[in-house]
């Protein structure tokens, strides 16, 4: 079955460009992408598959490919969303929607499990388990969509779960793993702090939240230079200080946004408890009182070590020509709410090099003029095809 | 001459108040005081004294009496513009200007001072000297009124310049005088702090201006905690800290809003060459890039101590039953552009209460609900009138 | 009686400077004035008066001068401590004790108040009330030897209390007031921080008290310069922080040592309730234990006003050539445990310049090289005199 | 050869340890190891090899080992100083020596090192090339006794270079390898801030260092917080503050006492520029003087990859039933003056179990309880063995 699935991936891969140009044309965002969703469930259309849409808090789609076998269930997930960004590509298949594109490769992560969804259909037979096709909506705005996937509990009794990001960091052919930690998590919070109001004449007579705030500033950097494992990876930006008011007028109120990053679910807690602390603090030592809104986007992505094993091995054992290079990648501080199947569901998520031929620095995802290399769509196709035959040792 | 023109004053008491009300129903902002001024221009009309009008960088008039023997040369000084504040009083002659309300007293400076110049206009011809009549516009507003009428060199040649205010915090009958450093100075400045942005996860890439600017706010505690002298009064208010952003992009620029006051020369100083030196500072410590803007707006007010000496034992010796009672005045944190004239010239500013009857607290100056008992205005001329004797040694 | 009284002084003139140059010789620190106690015992030897030695918690002396009729009853206080300074003067009759020194004028003060209080007994016929002579010890250290004198009872009737001190900073025949508060409380303050140790390489695994400590020191600025009223008077210094430990340890524990000065209890009670309320926000925003030492030494002196305006009054209205000049002196900073008497007692403590003759600037108090011009001492016991016959109205 | 080599090994394990033990009773601390350095220079006495004493700036020993076949040249490294620690084991070959303490497991590197050096020099005519034993004193004590070994000349040739660590973390039996940045580079610095000293009541007259000293304390946070690439190491800790003073007396001068940790070279520099930079911004900012001495140690240890992938893959191609475990090691806080040799000559540094038998978790090196498996002796030496053995391609 697997010679078979290569070769009919193969024969496809003019297709899976064919549906990645049309997704990148039709861009939508978040929790918006409701032609995008009719585009994938028309395709399945007809198709030998069980087939749910709706799922979870938006447009998901779930497609259960049933084995001709009996034997383990596992997901292979794709998402599907695009970003509010403004493309500056000259591509002829460039966005027609104004202010959304496809800038973080999401279309060549849908189209290409969509042909290989479609390849694993015809050949069910042969196969020893059950394969659910996850097609997720809103990975980019928390609180994403693979929360709403979770908790439909359609994916309940999952043995593993697969996935896989397009990054332009190396060219097609190159595919990466990272055990364990490895993409960070995130947190946004708001704190205002409540002071009172005066005469710019008269400090003892208000109590200057603009100080407070800033005192704040100052102290919350001692978390990451003395409270945190050196060895561990931890960041906390105050995005937004808005403390905006007359010159000659105390300040009666600020309001601060902050972000925090971590590779583990341990620093994130550590965080978050020296963050309440100084906040309890600074309402003591100034008299003020603090409002503070925490809230933990997406965890750290934890690939589970054993599965990332069996990854590497399976890439590394191929002897697939378009699979040229399998090595290690570095820790990564972008999110990605896969990480919640991986709460739940032993987990392998691993990296899809696409850089563009000739390039030597590529654009990153998210940037206006992010492009890829296409060839990088069928390594990613015959990549999870050939961990997923392993994961059902199929070896021919 | 002064029996004569105190029972001149008496006889008018009436038409001051007539006055008053009828400037007060007509407030105009600063440096728009257009209408005030043709009112007060026309006062004068047909009287024998020269009348100079749009004087300075405003409406400003000047009415100069010469006497009929020669004499030194001094001011007396009323400021008419009005405030931005919406009036909340239930007075008949509540302002018809909505949004704009003589809620500082001036149009009772200004309706004594033209009754008084009046009564002087007809006795002249005893009076010993010359006597200028300054009705200034635009007191509240930096850069004030005050500046202008001194760069016209029509006031060039004073021997002494007088003011009052009106404040309500005693009752009429009441005259308050302070010798040397009597009102604070202010100055108004704005720090924009220039780093870099970027990405909240990238700190090392970016250079984050809200922490400069939040270790610049509490540096300069320092410069009152350490740097002034604990007996010396100074004051330093960030009343703005603009850092609005995005929760997790690192701020490239924030612009900070200040308030600086004062109550000697010395203390300006100081306080102007500590900013620079921590601004100066936190760029080195920070490499980031600031912009100070440092304006002093209103000096401290200095009366003349042998001046205000003579003002003291003036009052103090009348047996006038108007003036009930002669009070030293403590420090005050307001400011006053009068303050430009005491640079140049000996000056006293004095204080008329005008609390209203029959309450015990009344609302202060600037309040909507601002008031004033108008037998103050009387208390005010006669005051003036008699420090004016005194000062040409005219004693009956 | 009271011209009397001054020829009195007058011809014992070189009796006190030779009383003030034998205690100059043989100073004696606070608590430990064992011999200059004796002295001054030794003096009263034989007099009509009742004296009483080893007054309070230390060596204190009163002499109850009880007039020939009945009236009010008054205490006039001196103070007899040196201070633990080499005295690098070349006076003739130097300290003989190394290492303390009459350097605070307390010998002067003791010597004046000795004469006239012999010429009062001899005069105590004419009395018209009772004088009590308070020999006071231990000025300089806190707790102070006034608490003592207080809480012996044998104070506790007084209707008034004066007291004086030596100040080179004007020439001997001018005499000084002030009316409210004149000088500064203090306060001693310590401030142990309990962090947890650990090696430079691993914050994490410790808490490092040294940063808690700096962030508490830059968080007391904000007391001064947010807290006080801009027209009071305040400071807070750290004259400690010992840290000192090996380079690569984390610090476990750091001790600081602080001094807070204030005019008014009212911004004794502000700034201990601040530094109480920023030591308690420390210990929440850093994780440690703070153990606070918080000890009010000598409160602000208060002086009487009625009292003080009596004062200024009798010394203004006296002809007397050797009292040539009455001012108002400013506010000082320095601390004077007569302010304990002052809390329970109408007290007035005025000042006698002593700047030695043909000198520009004189070294002060506490200064190794400190002298005074003893014409002072006379006018010292003129003035008291002065006063005292003005309280029980002896005008002649 | 190789097969000789190692049983030979084996068959002196307990000369070895006898070696190890007289040496662990005999300790001399960092630059003082006279009779160690005899000890050693005794043992290669008469044996067929150079040896060069009292190499560098200490009692190194050089002992060249010329194969009988031309080939490249390689150093093999032991240091063989002491800590100051005082002994607390039972040991009844404990440090006769109070105070001093092999407590780092030098005298098990060296014990093995002279073993496998005169079994080396018993089989040099089968070598093909030459082998430099490096037995270097002084390890634990910046500047270090390896920066004197290369100033020697005597290792201007090598082509390689090879060192192990005993350490508990792991048993005997496990050997540790770390490609790239594998140990700490560590800076002390000293700052002096000088300011002006001054009475606690009056901080306008001095310039309080303490508060200068405090707010530079509270900047440094933000270079490991803002300036740090997140995924990159590194700590500043403030060990020491000096700032002890008497509680009223502003502070003129404060000394702290700093140590810095970083994982790459990049890291060392960047800190150092920024807390020069900070320094520079503070003198700036509060008018003192700095005075910054900023030392870099150690740098980082860099393990060059090639040359430790090629020891990784020597140790796990062994079928030696002594060594049970190759594992990476992660990144350690640690520093090792073996990075200087790394810096000029490529360097493999790695680590053998020492966990005694039966202990769930060991006292770490430098406590005074620590205790080696006197086992993991033999796997050291037959770990460096077979990766001498694969350097020079002798595969049996």
């Amino acid at each position: 079955m697997k010679k078979q699935l290569m070769e009919m991936l193969e024969s496809r891969k003019d297709e899976i460009i064919q549906i990645r140009r049309h997704l990148h044309e039709n861009p939508e965002v978040s929790f918006k992408e409701e032609k995008t969703a009719q585009y994938i469930a028309d395709f399945y259309q007809g198709k030998d598959a069980e087939i749910e849409t709706n799922v979870g808090n938006g447009y998901g789609i779930i497609v259960t490919i049933k084995g001709g076998k009996p034997g383990k269930t596992i997901g292979l997930r794709a998402d599907f969303d695009a970003v509010p960004v403004d493309e500056e590509t000259n591509l002829p298949f460039k966005s027609k929607n104004k202010g959304v594109m496809h800038a973080c490769g999401h279309d060549g992560h849908t189209a290409y499990l969509m042909v290989l969804a479609d390849c694993l259909i015809q050949l069910k037979a042969s196969l020893p388990g059950t394969i659910k096709i996850i097609h997720q909506p809103a990975e980019e705005t928390p609180p994403g969509g693979s929360k709403g996937m979770l908790e439909s509990g359609l994916l309940d009794n999952l043995d593993a779960i697969f996935g896989i990001h397009l990054f332009p960091t190396d060219p097609a052919g190159v595919v990466g793993w990272r055990s364990g930690y490895a993409m960070a998590g995130r947190t946004y919070f708001k704190l205002i702090i409540q002071g009172v109001g005066g005469h710019g004449s008269s400090p003892h007579l208000a109590n200057d939240a603009i100080v407070a705030g800033s005192y704040f500033v100052t102290a919350i950097q001692s978390i990451i230079s003395r409270r945190l494992n050196p060895f561990d990876v931890g960041v906390i930006t105050i995005g937004s200080f808005d403390g905006k008011g007359s010159f000659n007028v105390i300040k009666d109120s600020v309001e601060l946004e902050g972000d925090v990053r971590y590779m583990t679910t341990e620093t994130q807690q550590l965080i978050e408890k020296e963050i309440h602390r100084i906040v309890d603090g600074i309402e003591t030592e100034f008299g003020v009182k603090c409002q503070l809104t925490y809230t933990a986007d997406y965890p750290p992505l934890y690939n589970n070590p054993e599965l990332t094993a069996q990854v590497k091995a399976s890439l590394e054992s191929t002897n697939d020509p378009d699979i040229k290079q399998v090595i290690e990648f570095p820790m990564f501080s972008g999110s990605e709410d896969f990480s919640y199947y991986a709460q739940k569901i032993p987990a392998a998520f691993f990296y899809i090099g696409c850089k563009p031929k000739g390039v030597e620095k590529a654009y990153f995802n998210h940037n206006p003029k992010f492009e890829i290399d296409e060839d990088a769509l069928l390594v990613a196709a015959k990549s999870v095809a050939q961990v997923v035959c392993s994961y059902f040792q199929i070896n021919d």
